[in-house]
């Protein structure tokens, strides 16, 4: 299996740097490739702009996923980005380890997706979800919060995290195609002792040596809807 | 009164930036004060990290709120987080308006809000929602679309627009105590007639004319929760 892990945390001793490191020590012990994008280590840009592509297709008006597309073809889509799309095509799996910020990621790793994702070949006219450009793989969010587990689910203050989370797993990852596993979440992580956190960690390895029978997220059936996208009744 | 714009589209001829130059003249035929922050026109730097601080409060390990918390205090935070964190507290209506990308923000505004909102000023411990820092100011979103309405409604293959906005309207904007509208939606927008646009405009110019009547968006009642935030039951 080839693995890909993002991971968007700028402190290397925090719990969702340890996070990351289990995991890529998890699946090489087990004999898989890990490809890793560190994002904050490699100074990755996350700003999708102009300077992405070497050539313009239109100079004079930018529309970014029609740039994408035309460079994509044309072999003219910035080095860096080309470097990443390499990475996820050659993945089974993709790990999406970050903290979050604003109930949602770190804008280092929204800009990661901005930019990768690019249209033509990630998802492209009705190419969405089950007919997305990335079916086949999979993907894995862990991720650590402040809040506490309560404050998190339906009942608590803030509503369910999976709900809070639905622009990445449902509107990013399962979009283009991807089977979405039922994210990891490690909650209350800076307020908990080293004890509860080694107990965490314990729990990562585990889940993750049982991926094959984790539950899936549900995503928009394609069967009830024609190929406008309206509700077939 | 006294206006905030917050605009993130590279593109200065798109019809997000038709909403944006709008709403700047509307205000400021109306006597009011606007400010602006083109997040695109001022290479805004979106990434949090250590290099926002002048000094570290903790040079050993870096969290990121507690850099916020101590920085604001010591007067030690990065001059572009202090610029804009000046606009934010003399505004008493702030417009975010951006194109959606993967149904969020694009990155250089997600790490605006990132960098922006800081511990200690906009929220901070319990002090979040109606007890947030930023109380008394109101929010409005502006949001175009590739998708049509009644794909991202409730009903539609994507579900509603408002639920996918969530970690913006409650999340960001909500949390740290704004009264939040309900966002302008420009459903559609890269397959419309000049026509429909220009429809679209008048009627942004025309609900902009109308704020004091527009509904706000319901946010978490904290007399439900105890100061725990555990619910009361």
């Amino acid at each position: 299996m080839n693995v890909l892990i993002l991971h968007a945390h700028p402190e290397p001793q925090s719990f969702s740097s340890a996070l990351y490191l289990e995991a890529k020590k998890f699946f090489e012990q087990k004999g898989d490739t890990v490809q890793v994008s560190d994002l904050y280590a490699m100074n990755f840009n996350p700003v999708a702009s102009t300077s992405d592509f070497n050539e313009r297709a239109n100079p004079d008006y930018f529309n970014y996923a029609l740039e994408q597309r035309k460079s994509l073809k044309a072999d003219t889509i910035a080095d860096d980005i080309k470097d990443e799309i390499a990475k996820v095509e050659a993945a089974d799996l993709l790990i999406f380890n970050f903290p979050m910020y604003w109930f949602s990621m770190p804008a280092i790793l929204k800009g990661w997706i901005d930019r990768v994702f690019v249209s033509g070949k990630f998802y492209g006219g009705t190419r969405i979800y089950a007919k997305g450009g990335m079916t086949g793989k999979k993907a894995l969010v862990s991720i650590t919060t402040g809040g506490r587990k309560d404050m998190l689910s339906s009942s608590g203050i803030h509503g369910d995290i999976n709900d809070i989370l639905k622009p990445l797993l449902q509107g990013s990852l399962g979009y283009v195609g991807m089977e979405v596993f039922e994210p990891f979440h490690a909650f209350h992580v800076p307020y908990i002792s080293a004890e509860a956190r080694a107990e965490l960690l314990e729990k990562w390895r585990s889940e993750l040596a049982n991926l094959d029978e984790r539950k899936k997220m549900d995503m928009p059936d394609l069967s009830k809807f024609d190929e406008y996208f309206h509700p077939i009744t």
